[in-house]
């Protein structure tokens, strides 16, 4: 059995990685900790885990006791943490935050995404977890970058449930704001983009157009659906092949022919990618679900890597579907 | 022209009592305040206001320029407003808390509810406002009252929308949890009960059953939806005469014999009731928008027949209907 | 293995089992028949399945390839189709339907509610699996039938989302009208009123007291939150022991002592039951995913006792939570 | 007082039309057309109408009757009736239907759009009421058209209403399938594409860039909210200077500097606009209510100009705001 520790345990990635490793077959939990919720069941703090588990949140951290170790931080607390701790030899380390997402010389992250790093994961102790839109919007323009097709710059428009905003209330996640309405916030501006260029980067030489990229505060909670248009010379048909070599080998990524709908991948590990040509531009559109394949999902699906187990385990989830 | 002023006016009632006054043909709104929001423009708090309005919140609280007051303030505030403030002569004051709402010596509040008070309502200086769910669950049995029908205790249930809770975020308002959810709070336990009893046995001498209420959360943002069932021994059509007798005069509440939806009165100041008898049980459906007929309506409502005006001014609302 | 067929494959409930047999481990789907969709693929019509079925619907039905055959049939059609068809000797049955729910000297159907039932069930060969409403509620009262406490009448309020009305579209499950909406149908006349009956005075002899049952449209696709209310003279501490009791042996019952809500359960197959004591009166709040607990999740659970496997297999589903 | 009949009189167009007239103090309806539902009580068919008429729906078609007539008609059916029937001379027409609004030489019709044609509307007979979308687009382009500053492609990317769909249940209207979900439909190919084109050329001689158009689904009733990205060299000071110019005289456009959000024009016949500049592109966020601005609201604020009010009469709404 794997056993692992979660730091950062009272947020909604945290409880998403908890609700699926309490089914993971390999996994034991040895600890959560949450300094702010020490003490308290995690059955009071995450929703439906009733009669799933007795855990405690933790203001410990027996770092010596675990495996592996998952950061469900917040934004600069995984480096701040990294800096006041000795890691024991040996603990991998999966951080959901993103403070080692962009290489660097002064960290050995691998950037935790399984369709473009696979190989590199398997042999990785550290490993740094994709942000939500960058995973939505890297999937569907990674085979474009592997043969240097994206020459212009890309539209990108994508809608966010309200879990990525996080479990701390504000305005915009308010239900009496949010419910039936529509906005958008950081426009071209959104801090996921340097990462998806640096993958992009990676795979086409040269890579150096823009990623326009406008996220939109959707009005319902788990999610993101994504359209993306690129100018391209390729037919309808072409791009289907190449989209389907590229994700050949991967369990999670589908390529649809059909119109595809958010729901058809909510509560699963799924990207699915729909393609249609229309005269000089490409429209993809990309849909996952932010708390799995954006966060918690792909931090199980690196860790089964990490530990050579079939990437699918604990991943096959029945699909919420309404 | 009535000269108003507001405090309190950062909240949802105050925005809404803003709504309405804006297109109120005799009304001009004197000030806005909220020591919170000093200095800001109304339109950067409350939605829907662009173009319609350039008041800015303040600080001051000019008294003796105005002919009423609204108090939007949150329980609790208007007496202690009450108590370190100097009240002009001949300012009418229409409270929109709860602190007034019992009778007592101490204080010379009318209890406002049209469809109960209307003469003394006309006749008075001082309003208190009654509380949403209170308003929808009174109208559903004050004909009973009157007739001292209510001889068993009353069974009601009634889900309100998230903008009863107010705009302060919480763990209950979060779009997330709330989104697509369903829970109840306080039941048995709700402060509006009171109030509520209070109404019957002014109507129904000896008035003593229990009002067994259970307030449900519900998923969407304005109104409230209740139903209640109380033992009865009149038949359907007896009814329907004894609760069109009692409103025959009331601009806002109408019976209806056909099944309703909260929808139907979303947007707009009315009360929508509907009967079915049961065997010896009598169903009484009511719904209301609960921050106009429930809030800030009834409190313009309250003000038209405090100023001698046509009680519908200002409240004849296009309903949203979606 | 176990060889599978589904009867009615078009409709809500088929998708959810279709779903849910997919990542059972011990069977497989041998055919989905829905005339209507005949030569189509079932991704096509079931949201969520991209790469996880390439099976098509089909209109044959090789009842002798299979060791199980579930009737997702609308009410009506499964006596239809048991009276204009021949059973292969030693097929199993799992009606969801509601056409053998009530016992009769005309068929030999058990009533499949495990928490009931269980050991009948394991050694039947025809099960009629509970309504989701009856479910619900009869979850919240049987501890007391089973003590003969259930002595006045039982006020029964219910919301079910909008995938108890079926696939079907209809006025009433029109988004635009539903959406924020909230409104009553059949109060005190629902059609599984009945079943609760029988099942309440299976436990209690003498039972006659009424359901008094309001079901609620609610705004949102999944689950049933229900309050129930009767008099009851054992105190919470009393009630709490009887109703863990009760359930002890039992896999999916939970008895909770803080307040819930309905996302607890949604996406898995769970029955929460918190209990209130407010002077003489017993409130019971209970709730469901009615398209698991409620449908097809009790199938599989029927499936399982009916196989000899352990009840929890296939079962044991990541929450959706948000 | 203006006399006005309504043909197709039980669809969302024509529901929202009454429910603004009922309020319009110039107007009578005079009658209300539905084949389908001749003898029905207008409130039995559409929400939020009772206690405010006692119309009925009619099968008959009292031209001389009336001063204008409303086609709230499905496209094609506006046409076909102006084949078939005898216009009285001197009976105005507004037609909601797509029918007419491409300019051509076998009809007079002017489209109806105030901010871009007010005059031409002020003094034609004949009124082409413009596609909701279109419309949203469109005011998010004139001032820019009118400059000639359309010089590249512009990617527009706007989510809809359900309302936007009418009232025939689909399945993608479904509530089950709809709430909380998220998908695109006719991507580039939508049909509000040549009147935007139209509209554009009308002020930017030689325009013939494409109008990219992604239209998304949005899971709520009403409202679109839109983003347009299009290359620009103007600064942002300039381009704001350019649209209040543009719409000094509007009364219903508001150009805001702070990010905006769809509710703030719901149950309103506001549009409001901001504008982002990022590098060399251009955003702009337009949203209108779509039964309003984007359908019935635009046809009586077509009926004022046409009858010489003052064009806000009945169009000043409070705001829903939640």
């Amino acid at each position: 059995m794997i056993k692992v520790g979660i730091i950062g345990g009272a947020g909604y990635t945290a409880g998403e990685l908890i609700r699926l490793l309490l089914n993971h077959p390999d996994v034991e939990i040895q600890f959560v900790n949450s300094s702010s919720n020490a003490g308290n069941k995690i059955v009071s703090v995450h929703e439906g885990l009733y009669g799933e588990t007795d855990l405690v949140f933790t203001d410990e951290l027996p770092l010596d006791e675990i495996d592996v170790l998952f950061f469900c931080t917040a934004h600069g607390d995984t480096r701040k943490f990294m800096e006041s701790h000795q890691i024991p030899e040996g603990l991998k380390l999966i951080d959901l935050s993103m403070d080692y997402r962009l290489k660097s010389d002064d960290h050995d992250f691998i950037y935790g995404l399984p369709e473009l790093n696979r190989r590199a994961i398997c042999h990785s102790q550290h490993v740094a977890n994709p942000g939500c839109f960058a995973t939505c919007i890297q999937l569907g323009l990674l085979p474009l970058a592997k043969h240097s097709l994206i020459q212009s710059d890309v539209m990108v428009n994508a809608i966010t449930g309200s879990t990525g905003a996080g479990v701390k209330p504000s305005t915009t996640s308010h239900f009496s704001w949010r419910n039936n309405n529509m906005s958008i916030y950081k426009p071209f501006q959104h801090q996921h983009i340097p990462e998806v260029k640096q993958s992009l980067a990676q795979l086409q030489e040269g890579f150096n157009t823009n990623i326009d990229f406008i996220p939109y505060r959707g009005d319902f909670a788990r999610g993101i659906f994504a359209t993306l248009v690129v100018k391209c010379d390729l037919d309808e048909e072409q791009l289907y092949q190449l989209y389907e070599d590229y994700y050949a080998e991967d369990s999670f990524v589908f390529i649809i022919h059909e119109n595809i709908d958010l729901k058809q991948v909510v509560n699963t590990n799924k990207c699915l990618l729909h393609l249609e040509k229309h005269d000089d531009k490409l429209l993809i559109v990309s849909c996952i679900d932010n708390l799995l394949k954006g966060a918690s999902g792909t931090a199980v699906h690196n860790m089964n890597l990490m530990f050579n187990l079939e990437e699918t385990v604990g991943l096959k989830l029945k699909p919420s579907a309404f």
